[in-house]
């Protein structure tokens, strides 16, 4: 299998299969193809346009199959691995672990694009005038809140063992940490936790490392 | 099985779930908690939070479990009736299906924001106006098309068979029927088999019937 990623550092989409192929121990190799200057074009977009036609990655290469959402991915490798916990095994668990996944598929715009990916960056000073001015950010966080804190166990992750929840969660991990937007102790205690894990760990060693910078996913003062 | 809904005439994430149990004769009863006339507010949301504190529909209850995002909906109801193909049995189209159904998920923002689905109304003036002003609009479209022509079949669904891929498009034939927006003749031939569809075809009924208008959902001009 082969995993086209863009770059660690604000690729919030390529963190989350990679992290379940990184934590699951399955085997992957990984390409990575780095953003451009400009958003969405550029050779970033004509060399993944020509592997699909949707011009986004990640993309999951598997023989003569090519999947093409994160989400689509993480189900693909579920089937493909049933040996794995890839989805939690209990039914209310996993039921919990598609439903907060899916959530985060669809939802929380206003973290999403107000606090973009950067995990090489401490944006804490523009975090706090965000938290301040935008209610909208403030709701997003408050259900991120909700979420994490209805863990089955408080030192434990989303939903038990670490699943593909988790890592679709981990970009907000990551956000969090960036911005230093304020979380209760139970969400602080998620993050140590999600922060200490070996593929999330791996993962930020590598984003910090590159020497990529993009101005425009850098724009943030 | 119950599935809690909002009006059929505007709740394009009620009308995907909806669609798959018709479709496949799956036994539930629809609860509808019908909008207020503030966005997310009122006594609707009040109504949704007493079942689940994400606040929004649909919600499909079976027995102790509850299921609260529209695709874990299907992904929950496809896991419990693996006798259907609710997605398709044949892995390259399964594939495509979830690829595609997630990517509906996840993004089309401007065409979801700008041309809300309201089934009843004709707004192909207005259609025409965004048409003409909104170049992300013509985006998304230019993808729905990309997608759409690829079906496997041009006289069939999206991925061969009527499959959870099609339930979650079919907000978008609603839409392109309502604002009138430019579509290829291969498009125009997977809208007309979608609406001939008889779950679709019952859905857009009973959206025509509801006598509640919500002003902030008709405020298009």
């Amino acid at each position: 299998m082969q995993l086209l990623i863009a770059n660690k550092n604000y690729s919030s989409w390529s963190m989350r299969p990679w992290l379940v192929l990184k934590a699951f121990n399955l085997p992957f190799d990984e390409v990575m193809i780095v953003f451009s200057d400009e958003p969405y074009a550029g050779e970033f977009k004509q060399k993944v346009l020509a592997v699909n036609p949707n011009g986004k990655v990640p993309i999951l290469l598997d023989q003569e199959q090519m999947v093409w959402d994160s989400l689509a991915i993480c189900e693909y490798l579920a089937e493909k691995f049933p040996q794995h916990a890839l989805w939690p095994a209990d039914l209310a668990l996993r039921v919990r672990a598609r439903c907060i996944s899916a959530e985060m598929h669809s939802g929380f715009m206003s973290l999403r694009s107000q606090c973009g990916m950067n995990i090489h960056a401490d944006l804490k000073a523009l975090g706090a005038k965000l938290w301040a001015e935008d209610e909208s950010l403030r709701k997003d966080m408050a259900r991120i809140e909700q979420i994490w804190t209805a863990r089955p166990r408080l030192d434990g992750f989303l939903c038990g063992e670490f699943s593909i929840a988790d890592a679709f969660y981990a970009p907000v991990v990551m956000r969090l940490n960036t911005y230093g937007l304020p979380v209760s102790d139970s969400a602080q205690r998620y993050m140590a936790l999600m922060i200490a894990h070996p593929a999330v760990q791996q993962w930020m060693q590598e984003a910090v490392a590159e020497p990529m910078r993009v101005a425009y996913l850098e724009a943030n003062p």
